[in-house]
């Protein structure tokens, strides 16, 4: 295969947050591997991209991979892609932040590795089409996308690259062969061989970039990729064929574009279907199944941004950022707050997909961690602001203070949004809801080949306590949620989301305003006693101060007769290890936060749990803990009641 | 319908470079009449745009309609809509021209009608994901966008408004109800009535924005709007009926958004079609017509910036303004070549439709001529220039001088694709290719319904000269294209694209120099003779001068046999009035401008028209002369011969 052009780029990610041992594995079974073997080919060119995280670490821990990385790239056998150094979806980070993290990476490869990158590894291919004048003020030549992305403007001949602009800034193309893609290190090499050949007929070149976990770290990939040599195999293989491989820089000097192309927001394929909702992916998926082949270019999922739609969650966690952003802008000197939002920037924690990314707490903590970090270097101003953070068109109540930080949501409500923990850079109300996933419809497990298997068809094993995970959540899991129960509700019935709302306040808007030290909520509404609507007001005044939070719930009834109302404000906490004392009324968080509600008729507790998607199949997450303390409340016509809920650090207590 | 809002947004505008008589009768037929009768109705209140071409001219001609306005912009009538000043699609132009286009609309509103707009009509209204921050960031608040838009998000519910962001910049975006915009001003009052009761019944709003031109000045709108009265009617059956007519930003100050949406890049249905190459129109088509409801929304057709993949000669207009931009921006002082440049961006020109657009030569010329004017205004350097102003990956060649200014292409047969002459900033060489349109393909005429018709229902009317206007070019209409030609070719033949290429110079690569004050251009290609592929070289020398511009060819035998070939390089030219001397191998245009061949063996040419749509129905367009000297020439192995092709100024000659 003489006239074959192969382009081949590799792309290593471990998010911020993992676990070192993680870490240590992917070096271990995948990353090390992997080098050492390339680097016994010299003749074999390829790009090479690492995230930021995986630098940070090779840097101190993995001497012997940068060493490997240092003479490859001497020798001109591998070109190193830039990036987002922490590895952000560039298309919802504000473009300042965009050109601060891409400069980050350029600087770090001019300063190491001597040559300025012209080539981007985009990350999680995640296009808009106006990227290109941002990543080609920062000196990028070209990227990679998928092959869908091309189909969609039409683009038959995707063995080739193109040019495309924006502002009149230019930007090469190169589309990633989805069939090398499933093949690559998958498929035994005869079939490798011929999809190269079928290529090499067309008169194109072989274009592929993807995921270097796929050689070592998916599962079974260890085994067949360097046990059983498929690695070695390959690269012989190559040298066998004549097949020319050779650096994207190289290639784009020596060969002009195939045309002019403009691409709509797309990734790749999988993803523009996971961030749709269930019942929309299965009508675009029989759609898709029943549409005629030269229609399928017209057939798209969903673009990124709806992530922050689909998943309250990663909505919150973004605005969060992007107001984090905006003061770090304020204080222009401030680079260690500037690498801290960084790296709260990091891709995986904002979607959802075949990793488990937002769903895992640990990388969601992580995010906020730095996002805290980050606030906690700027001088930002203590006490109450009123901002829309979320940008949902309603004002927002923050409070700053030296121990906590609280956001309040009169327009859903009045529920608290978030309480961070400063001291330890928490927060603390990091709870995922359970919602329906598409993947929840679970199929018969497939018949596993002997063969390294795409993570795309292992199978699907499912658990067997799975049945009562999937009860899904009718609202996100804030905190300070008035429900009215009705007095045959249990916690069971609560838990399974088997129960009647009895009143409409839950994440109805809460009229608001400061008063002092406070920020008081309250809303007039009705509460369904027995036959009849009863009109019912409640005020919750919030009050946060040096080491605690004070909540008074005052709930009137507006009637003219007596009620009885079981009222039960919901909180959910992200926290461990976690004692319970309910005798007390009490609960105690990380052996130092005490929460605890004022002499409640009863105090619910339950862990709320997640079945969610992973590479290697199905994970039970563990999200946080649900506590409600049950009020019943009698009430004379015009008459109210007043309880307290505190959250208090008790350190040293 | 007391509980109903009717938001209603009026959109008018007139291309730059548009007839006077057209802006004449725009103003007598529609927008005179609109104004006057909706002022004889206050409690109507509504939003109204103009695009700087009229606002320019009613300040000097149309002092009625500018006085009430200013009368409803006092009582809070009407709001008034902010918008790029000369209507550009907003995503195709740099960020500096976008902030400036957008200033310069506001500051005018501000000074003449005393308040800040806080809405904007979108050009065309062609979204894309990153406008937020550019919008917000100029104090825009709201933006109308078509119903298709939010479907293609999922949304269900266009009878309210939603929030989007982009970099945590918030803008608020309205539905536009694609019933009413077929209702309004079209149908019977009780069908545009039984429209508004359900939505209504739905408990929503009644949003509407629309062209304006549709009273009074769409074919058949003037007699069934003002004489048959159905605008005075449509007023008073509102009051009538109670309807709550309020401007948008009323609307919106009391109304929380019903939802976060993140749309994708997109216009009206319609649009979204028209950028297809017509094979992809009819796939479309069929897919669309068999796609169950649920699944409609996965569907999209193109999206602006294809209309530059789908129109050559849109390509280039765009990135000659983009070129012309990125002059202006080296000079922050040149406010009247920004202007120019601003004006050149009028949106028109750039695509094609239902209107003449793209296709309508004095609309290009505008463009051309402003984008001329700015240059004009600029300290550019005289001479040659190298630089990819197209962005297509292959080096041009500019010239510039004091009469003339020359782009050559290099990469795509070493072609003249503009040339300028500056004393009268025009383009002579802008002449649009016979291209395949969807709409060639003609339906039956429609049965035309007595009242004032849609004009997506015009019944097509199929010009019977139409037939010979459907041969399509194969190539764009530049110039200095080398072609050789069979002997048996004739004139007819040869415009009916019925002939057959005997060589591979027309758009293939030419190598370059610049040598002196001349570009040399050459190619070693081949020419069929007979039944052999014989190799033969093209130089061609590009001498421009003070006035005058030379062009020497040379082609030359690389063979070992004698050959006789027929070298005819074409030219196309958009100018008038054109007198043709045959004898002299000569033609003049313009009274002024002398092209001329060194003795020719014969001279060829002949008018360039397009059959396109529009508005009233078909127009068929002359875009331009095709002027090609035959050259016969018979040349020894390795020999060569020179020919000679000049274009004067000969003013005063």
């Amino acid at each position: 295969m003489k006239n074959l052009s192969f382009l081949f780029a590799v792309h290593n990610h471990q998010p911020v947050g993992n676990f070192d041992d993680v870490f240590d594995r992917a070096f271990e079974d995948c990353y090390r591997p992997f080098l050492k073997i390339v680097a016994d080919y010299p003749f074999f060119k390829f790009a090479l991209h690492f995230s930021g995280p995986l630098w940070d670490r090779m840097r101190i821990k993995e001497k012997e991979c940068w060493a490997l990385i240092e003479r490859m790239a001497e020798r001109g056998q591998v070109e190193l892609l830039s990036g987002g150094y922490y590895e952000p979806i560039l298309a919802v980070i504000p473009e300042r932040d965009r050109i601060g993290q891409l400069r980050l990476m350029n600087d770090f490869l001019e300063q190491n590795f001597k040559r300025k990158p012209r080539g981007l590894w985009l990350t999680e291919r995640v296009w808009e089409p106006h990227l290109p004048r941002t990543l080609a003020g920062q000196g990028i030549a070209y990227t990679l996308l998928d092959e869908e992305h091309f189909r969609m403007a039409g683009v038959e001949n995707i063995h080739a690259h193109y040019i495309t602009e924006d502002e009149g800034w230019p930007l090469h193309l190169f589309p990633i062969d989805k069939k090398l893609r499933y093949l690559i290190p998958f498929r035994p090499l005869e079939e490798v061989k011929a999809a190269l050949e079928e290529i090499e007929a067309g008169g194109g070149a072989a274009i592929l970039g993807d995921d270097g976990e796929k050689f070592g770290l998916w599962p079974g990939t260890k085994q067949w990729v360097y046990k059983e040599g498929w690695l070695r195999r390959f690269l012989e293989f190559v040298e066998r064929e004549g097949i020319r491989t050779r650096t994207f820089s190289e290639y784009l000097d020596a060969t002009p574009p195939a045309g002019r192309v403009y691409l709509p927001p797309a990734s790749y394929e999988e993803m523009m279907e996971w961030v749709l909702e269930p019942r929309e992916f299965e009508a675009f998926k029989a759609l898709k199944s029943a549409a005629p082949a030269e229609a399928r270019r017209f057939l798209r999922g969903g673009f990124f941004r709806e992530f922050f739609i689909k998943y309250p969650e990663a909505n919150h966690l973004h605005k969060r950022m992007l107001l984090v952003s905006s003061e770090v802008e304020k204080h222009p000197g401030a680079e260690e707050a500037r690498r801290e939002l960084f790296k709260g920037q990091c891709n995986d924690p904002y979607w959802h997909g075949v990793f488990g990314g937002l769903y895992l707490p640990h990388l969601r903590g992580a995010a906020y961690r730095h996002l805290i970090e980050a606030e906690k270097r700027l001088p930002l101003t203590r006490g109450w602001d009123q901002i829309d953070f979320d940008l949902d068109g309603r004002i927002d109540l923050i409070w700053r203070g030296a121990a906590f930080q609280l956001i309040v949501k009169p327009g859903w409500g009045g529920s608290l949004a978030e309480c961070d923990f400063l001291p330890e850079s928490r927060n603390l109300t990091d709870v995922l809801a359970r919602r329906k996933e598409s993947y929840h419809a679970f199929e018969q497990p497939a018949s596993s080949g002997e063969e390294g298997a795409s993570i795309h068809k292992l199978s699907r094993r499912i658990p067997p306590e799975a049945a009562d995970l999937l009860r899904y959540d009718w609202h996100p899991r804030l905190s300070l949620l008035d429900h009215f129960l009705h007095p045959d509700t249990t916690l069971e019935s609560f838990q399974r989301i088997d129960y009647g709302e009895q009143g409409n306040f839950v994440n109805q808007p809460y009229a608001w305003a400061i008063e002092g030290p406070a920020a008081v909520l309250s809303r007039r509404g009705s509460v369904w006693v027995g036959e009849d609507r009863v009109p019912v007001s409640v005020t919750k005044t919030i009050t946060p101060g040096e080491g605690i939070i004070r909540i008074v719930y005052r709930v009137e009834n507006l009637s003219g007769r007596t009620i009885s109302v079981l009222f039960a404000p919901e909180s959910n906490f992200a926290l461990f290890p976690f004692e319970f004392e309910p005798a007390g009324g009490r609960a105690v968080f990380m052996n130092r936060l005490v929460w605890e509600a004022s002499a409640p008729d009863a105090l619910w507790h339950f862990p709320l749990r997640t079945l969610s998607q992973s590479e290697s199949g199905y994970d039970i997450i563990h999200q946080g803990i649900c506590l409600v303390p049950l009020w019943r409340l009698n009430l004379n016509a015009g008459d109210g009641a007043t309880r307290e809920i505190t959250l208090k650090d008790g350190h040293g207590r």
